[in-house]
């Protein structure tokens, strides 16, 4: 082995890598300082860090904890060196006070870059980036009759070690999510590159097979959802078992039942997978029943 | 199929998501226009864009038509309407001259969100930012001598609709790069979750297989980089073919020459790939020799 390749000139090319940038224009306009540190962060530059959105009743943020709780097992899996939970959780409660109802938007990323390249150079401060949205009234038709589904063309990658994370890296399911403009679809059910299937696009799925529930086991992509999570907890209460595991489409063929859950909706019905039309079935309206005082904000 | 929770649901569930953000912190602090706009930019949400990295030489920047084209050709891709290439081309010239040496990083992304959500909407107005940083002198023993590569733990999944592009979605590769830190490594290769031999994770590779030159096919994933263009456009000067083929780790371990490219570096020989050494071979040293004018900047 080249003993020269190998030592000092690696410590040399680091170095060089090291220097800021001496010019940032947004759209031919040298930037401000906020602006520059946004322009500079590596949340942009190769979607280093995660996001969670939460949704807020009568003031109050639903499910925080899970959200933290997947926040920080992502910036954990990322090494992502987050530390100001408390700052968070004191701007979380800020913004959602006094809203009856609003959705939030937390980005965590790796900061600003403090070298070129892709590589974290370690001494990165991460930032936070905190956004309201107005929040109106959900169709209730969703909730009640159900939503049809389609099975996307685009195929999800499989990477282990981004698996279940809420990270933003979402250019497949912006891909995925353009497939449904002027479709009369809501949602569209992805399967990855190894014939697995996954969630939605913006949902994760549950299936009734015979008297199983069962969800995707998300070890190859995909995202854990907040509500795939309560809804996990709901069925233990009911006494009824959740398997996670790899399921495919003819698994969607054989299911009795299929339900669609995030944080924001709660869990819809499937009512239709393309032409296949279902009815929402009895262990949907129980789950359903079991987390409605939880979405009305009587239980975070 | 149920047809009450297809058509008008449909429609109010769209415009719920078109509203702006009503408040918008970074770090806890309400942030300035400019700020704004990329706070709410959907390459920082969902890495949702792509970027160029682009050498300059005594004022000019080197091959600046294949990134453009490669650019291009991604805008089409990916559907993000950027029609201000002559802005930016302008925008290139001004930041790149005076410069004896300088690295130009541009970024176009799909631009503000508009709503909320994974889907654009189609008004969004793209996005270009410039960042220009100094670019000290490379060592030249790279070039010379070769450098050692290790093969990477991660591996890439596959998504044949993003393949190819220099997007914006990039946390494979600083999980792969993030690898080498405090290795006697440069750089990495990377193989994919179907056996496949990519790229390295900032550069192409190309191995030589008897008297044949081939680099990966990058069909379903990778970048393909402007210098692998450079590079086989230097080949056929030569008369040497080069063939874009599915690869393995057993071409690798078969390969007389290895040798990795990319816009900055030009050329580097491998010298050894983990335990495995080799020396840069002749058909490395011809290409070297034969697009070392256009790195000098004679050509562009």
């Amino acid at each position: 082995m080249n003993s020269t390749a190998m030592s000092a000139p690696s410590t040399t090319h680091e170095h060089k890598e090291e220097e800021a940038p001496n010019a940032v224009w947004l759209n031919g306009e040298p930037l401000g300082l906020d602006a520059r540190s946004l322009a500079l962060d590596r949340g942009l530059h190769f979607g280093d860090g995660l996001f969670e959105t939460i949704a807020c009743r009568h003031g109050h943020p639903r499910f925080l904890a899970d959200h933290l709780a997947r926040l920080e097992l992502g910036c954990e899996r990322l090494r992502i060196e987050f530390h100001a939970f408390e700052a968070l959780r004191r701007e979380i409660a800020q913004l959602a006070s006094g809203a009856e109802r609003a959705l939030l938007k937390v980005l965590v990323t790796r900061g600003q870059a403090t070298a070129r390249g892709y590589a974290p150079r370690g001494d990165e401060r991460a930032s936070r980036i905190v956004l309201r949205y107005g929040w109106p009234l959900e169709d209730p038709r969703h909730a009640a009759d159900g939503v049809a589904v389609r099975i996307a063309d685009l195929v999800l990658g499989e990477n282990p070690r981004l698996a279940g994370l809420k990270h933003l890296n979402r250019l497949e399911l912006v891909l995925a999510r353009s497939e449904l403009r002027g479709s009369p679809f809501l949602e569209a059910l992805l399967l990855s590159s190894s014939g697995r299937l996954v969630s939605g696009t913006m949902t994760n799925v549950f299936v009734v097979l015979g008297t199983e529930i069962r969800t995707p086991r998300l070890d190859r992509c995909g995202v854990a959802g907040v509500m795939r999570r309560v809804v996990m907890r709901a069925a233990a209460e009911e006494g009824l078992a959740v398997e996670e595991a790899p399921l495919t489409r003819a698994d969607l063929d054989a299911a009795r039942e299929i339900f669609l859950t995030n944080a924001r909706i709660g869990i819809w019905p499937v009512c239709a997978v393309q032409s296949r039309t279902l009815a929402p079935g009895p262990i949907t309206r129980r789950l359903q029943a079991r987390i409605q005082p939880w979405l009305e904000g009587e239980r975070a």
